[in-house]
């Protein structure tokens, strides 16, 4: 008899995933009441932002519970329908859980979206650049970072998931373009494919004069990603009026002591830092996404996954996105 | 015969200002040609700013060089005129520099505003309440911070000549005011005389519990002039969509490490944080000015100086910056 195995938050991480941290167990398969639709998860989203979810401090949204199913964003395809709004092979968008089924109820049904059927476009995509790192990159760079024509743009994690459709945006806005990544491979990647003006690995020794190099008239706009001392050099060569669209730290996410900046340049530069999430952005979604598809088939955004297979690998599969072991979207396949 | 005594900037200081750093010097009375006045300065504005310009690091204005006279923002009367639009007797507010007298010529006169004559105000007033101070307050607060009555505002260096201003804007706009301050005596002057609802004295074992008592539904806006652990814990305690006023980072300027705080807050609580200095309203000083002139005569707007007797003492008197050592505006009077 089939069963549904999940991933329960079972304690708190310190650093990394490990299994103490995320339980694997199984349990029935949900049966199909009235009003309700069973959904199978084929593609679960890996986001930097489940170690948040994972941790007990405050946040966006609460934090997941010890003993519930961890919570994920994922793509799942109806199963068995008794759902008027769901027939089977529909195929969803949401936060599924890590889990290999999904009940959705009248509650949960209103957090699920129902994926187009777009030529061109495979079910990933809707994970990634159609999905919530493209808005993402999408909402930040235009609505925070107001990016003019031949400003300079600096993003950091640029060969992620987000930071790969960040600054192809930035070049689609007539920006200058540069990209920080963590090894020549990813380099080669936003440079050569995506069509980044210039591209520094920051673990070579000089990457802070390279930078420096690369941005010959400073920097007006930053895409942060990940914080710490990347972020603290790329705010020494912020110009006046420089815009810091703060879309995440993940360099902080896994160690005890947050990321530390210095808010000097912040004062002297006049910068304006603003966090963000797409949530406050909803009502936009759809414009966005028509906007998004729109430059992926006219072959302006061009994106990659890297996808693990196998549901049980999803614990080690979180774990890569702190190590940089992904280039664009990090994806698991059940 | 009458000489002019200067400060010279003659090496960059450490932390505090030695007399290494400000050498007094004298030299003669500058000789007034056609075109040209001489006026005398009468009081000198100390501000913790005077701390960034001595440093040779990239700011907003040129720092001072080595070998110059100090700079300096002050109000000197006119003593001798070949000027078109000076008279004797007529006061000037400006950088004066750190001297006793300064030459105003073609150029110099651009930078330089005549006072009006306004009864109910004193000529110190317009080196604090009406003067730089009291613009920084109003511009941060309104144009940044945009304050909306029933907001909760918390002020660091409170009783600041800037902070103590803030909040009390924040007052007439209908906010709830908590203010942060180094001592028992200035928390009793903000909150018994300038009205703020609840003054924290950092300097208590217990001051944190006590900042989150005082704001029981959180922050919306934190005017920042101290940077560090302080902002730290303002930070801890913003609502979602707060917005940081980066007036000032006093408690960073003079050590060598930067006043380091965690990103974290910003992302997470999706926070706007906004350097700016008053260079950048210059064009709304008269309607600002006006403003803040009626609330001072309407007494909705109540100040303080301390005032340092003698130019000899004014190394001494940048020092008192940085040691919590003045409550509202800090003059020294020649």
């Amino acid at each position: 008899m089939p069963t549904n195995r999940q991933f329960i938050l079972s304690s708190r991480p310190k650093d990394l995933v490990t299994p103490e941290v995320l339980k694997l167990t199984e349990s029935p398969i949900p049966t199909v009441a009235e009003g309700q639709a069973l959904a199978r998860v084929k593609y679960l989203s890996m986001d930097p932002t489940m170690r948040i979810w994972m941790a007990d401090i405050p946040q966006y949204m609460p934090p997941v519970e010890l003993g519930e199913v961890m919570r994920a964003f994922g793509l799942a395809e109806i199963v068995q329908s008794r759902h008027p709004d769901y027939k089977k092979g529909d195929k969803l968008m949401g936060l599924t859980g890590l889990q290999e089924y999904v009940l959705i109820s009248g509650k949960e049904a209103r957090a699920f979206q129902k994926l187009p059927s777009i030529p061109f476009l495979s079910d990933v995509n809707f994970l990634g650049t159609l999905g919530v790192t493209g808005l993402t990159a999408y909402f930040g760079l235009l609505e925070i970072g107001k990016p003019q024509s031949g400003e300079t743009l600096v993003v950091s994690a640029a060969a992620g998931a987000t930071g790969s459709i960040a600054g192809q945006i930035g070049k689609i806005q007539g920006c200058r373009v540069v990209g920080i990544a963590g090894s020549d491979e990813k380099c080669k990647w936003i440079q050569d494919e995506l069509g980044f003006d210039a591209a520094i690995n920051y673990k070579h020794p000089d990457w802070r004069a390279k930078l420096s190099a690369a941005t010959p008239n400073g920097i007006d706009i930053d895409f942060e990603n990940v914080g710490g001392e990347i972020m603290q050099a790329v705010l020494d060569r912020m110009n006046l009026h420089g815009r810091v669209v703060l879309c995440g730290l993940i360099s902080g996410y896994t160690k005890q002591d947050p990321a530390l900046a210095s808010f000097g340049q912040v004062l002297i530069k006049r910068l304006r830092v603003e966090g963000f999430i797409i949530l406050d952005y909803a009502s936009n979604y759809v414009d966005a996404g028509k906007q998004l598809g729109m430059w992926k088939m006219m072959g302006k955004l061009k994106d990659k996954q890297t996808i693990v297979q196998g549901f049980e690998k999803a614990p080690e599969a979180i774990n890569m996105l702190f190590q940089g072991a992904n280039t664009g979207k990090l994806i698991v396949e059940l």
